[in-house]
């Protein structure tokens, strides 16, 4: 079945807010076996009518969002009523649901408020317990209209009559076809034409099989839709083939595969960023359950804090400059040494812009991992000559992964 | 000048992630003189050549993000090349700057990375600094093709791109038609409600002024469009009437007043954190030339962390709690004391979504801030009841604007 969502508004468009309907129609409509092939953002007013009769001449399902308010832009009604040739009726009982929730507000209903209780023919109306105007849904007819859903713009109001009134029908219209199944992998260590190099080969002689990469800041993520046997088979390459690399299966980031394997060992994990500034202990920070598994860090900027805080010598930063492999063992070592943690993690390194060399480039970072029953450190040199926060991102990835691997 | 974007990937339209190129597509095309029109989504693949051909059709620019990368579905390039009947060739330029990227990272140029080097005829390679595929501009041909940008998808990619080299050609494309002066005031510290009632009275009557709200998790940020003599009435109302609360009128964040302002004091600041983890030093650690006003900042996620490395003693934690007045003040008093620094930031609070009390709710959080010259440190009480990220975020905001009006 075909699927279009139509959103309306202003705002959008000028970029005042972030349209998150597509997020949530593309999860809730898989969910019950539809995806949406096409999402189109456009003004109020009068783009509204020549959208609507595309997406209606081309899709099965078209959820069309705002332009049911009291203004003059609110045109998503007329714009479906004129292009089927309906009439409209005003609906006793949406005047009333009006009223009422004016009323609690100590309002009348104005003839603007009052526009809203407008019903083409043929419409169902959609109840609206968070706002004044109704949703409106216009079942399809062969040869004439798609299922046609319009719904209230705010996300507060759209989303209770998605879940309650809209979902249930969705569900009877897909039918008892079968829902294809999903897998999400989640790659940390390779590009993403890495990953495609070693799966290519095996995965696309599977039938039935429906994938995609996309790349999100050092992870590659890998989704396949199918059927069971599909999905099995495919399951069994990308094992094979990137099991080391594989973070996780069900989404979850690299510092929530740490945690959580931290957590079920029973053992926590100190931190002694540099160039990070306090980045790998927040995203540590971020996931429930990590006050079990991070209790401090240090934020040793400066050389001086290095020195006072984890006891590097000023005389090994003297020699090897603060961004090297040396001081990097010697932060991780130190930071072990100062907490009773199980591990530690250290990083030094260049974010930039300025503070390069030819010898160590913009970008180069050295990261230290080590276990409390580790003779020496594991310290790895890497370069990641991007501005600085997704430097900061990159290298706090690179060691929740260094250490993925170590307690996995 | 009619302007789409197409905004191409399965992810979007699955819902695994939030579009949020509309927004700064919107906002920054607006700055040049142009409204985006119509924005779509579609999936990787086979949509997108039907999308280009209408999108051409109907536009005089066309922004296209996405599917320009190494794998099989990255098709736009085809689509366009195929749709106007473009030869393509291979820039050994781009195959250069493909390999030297690749190996920085210790890794060599696949014939798929290869395929990103593919170039139509008559389109400019635009550089992509911050990863392997590049932008290409197609210079719109009167009855063929519109002005037509296609774009790497990934944000961090795309936006350094547009800003230098796409805004000074679409800014060329528009001519020299005057566009209006354009003011963006961010504040802190009220609600939009009273940041409106403040300033519409006297705003309201300026002639030939266009303005807007925005929200923005704790800032309010207040745009005035319009020719010079009315934006500088714009500005002496607000002035007037919210200076206090005025954090920058040039779009910058608190935490970059706050370096600032700390860098031309010839002053340094030393963070202590409970409940943000390491966030607000990361913030701070974002702005460029935070070197010289940051140091050194302590995690101290557990009772024992706050004892042993800023000595708040175990006594009074017991006594008060971790998250109350006297811990905070307790901890910002023995960060000052454990630096040589001139400020510190200290702050513990109930982030949630477990730990809360009657007494003290969910989002509860004690801010200090302490000057070396203070004789007691300003401890404040704030209560955040949000999401764990979103609660980070409005600590260390608070904190910092804290701090700024101590500087400013």
């Amino acid at each position: 079945m075909r699927v279009e969502v139509i959103n309306t508004g202003d705002e959008l468009l000028l970029g005042r807010c972030v349209n998150t309907h597509l997020v949530y129609f593309g999860q809730r409509l898989f969910d019950v076996g539809l995806r949406v092939g096409r999402q189109i953002s456009i003004s109020d007013g009068d783009a509204i009518a020549p959208a609507v009769a595309e997406a209606f001449s081309r899709n099965d399902v078209v959820l069309i969002t705002g332009g049911l308010g009291p203004t003059s832009d609110d045109l998503t009604r007329d714009a479906v009523a004129e292009l089927l040739n309906l009439s409209m009726h005003e609906s006793a009982e949406v005047v009333e649901a009006i009223r009422e929730r004016l009323a609690r507000r100590g309002r009348e209903v104005s003839p603007e408020a009052r526009r809203q209780a407008l019903v083409p023919e043929g419409c169902v109306v959609l109840e609206n317990p968070n706002g004044t105007a109704p949703g409106l849904y216009l079942p399809a007819v062969e040869g004439r209209n798609p299922h046609a859903f319009l719904l209230p713009g705010p996300p507060r109001e759209l989303r209770p009559m998605v879940e309650a009134q809209i979902l249930p029908r969705l569900r009877e219209i897909v039918g008892k076809t079968a829902i294809p199944g999903v897998r999400h992998y989640k790659f940390f260590g390779m590009g993403e034409s890495e990953v495609g190099r070693q799966l290519e080969e095996g995965i696309k002689i599977i039938p039935n099989l429906e994938y995609g990469y996309q790349v999100e800041m050092g992870n590659v993520n890998f989704r396949c839709i199918g059927d069971p046997v599909a999905l099995a088979a495919a399951d069994e390459i990308v094992r094979e083939k990137l099991g080391d690399a594989l973070v996780s299966t069900d989404e979850s980031p690299l510092e929530k595969v740490v945690v959580e394997a931290l957590a079920k060992r029973g053992e926590t994990v100190a931190t002694c960023e540099s160039c990070t500034g306090g980045f790998i202990a927040h995203m540590l920070t971020n996931v429930s359950g990590s006050s079990a598994v991070l209790r401090r860090g240090y934020v040793t900027y400066a050389n001086e804090a290095k020195t006072e805080l984890v006891g590097v010598s000023a005389e090994l930063i003297e020699r090897h400059g603060a961004v090297s492999e040396e001081v990097a063992e010697a932060m991780v070592r130190g930071c072990l040494k100062a907490s009773d943690d199980d591990w530690a993690i250290a990083v030094t390194g260049i974010a930039g812009p300025t503070g390069g060399s030819q010898e160590k480039p913009v970008g180069t970072v050295f990261i230290a991992v080590m276990g409390r029953g580790d003779s020496a450190p594991e310290v790895g040199r890497y370069c990641y000559p991007h501005e600085r926060e997704s430097f900061k991102v990159m290298v706090a990835k690179t060691a929740f992964d260094r250490l993925r691997r170590r307690l996995v």
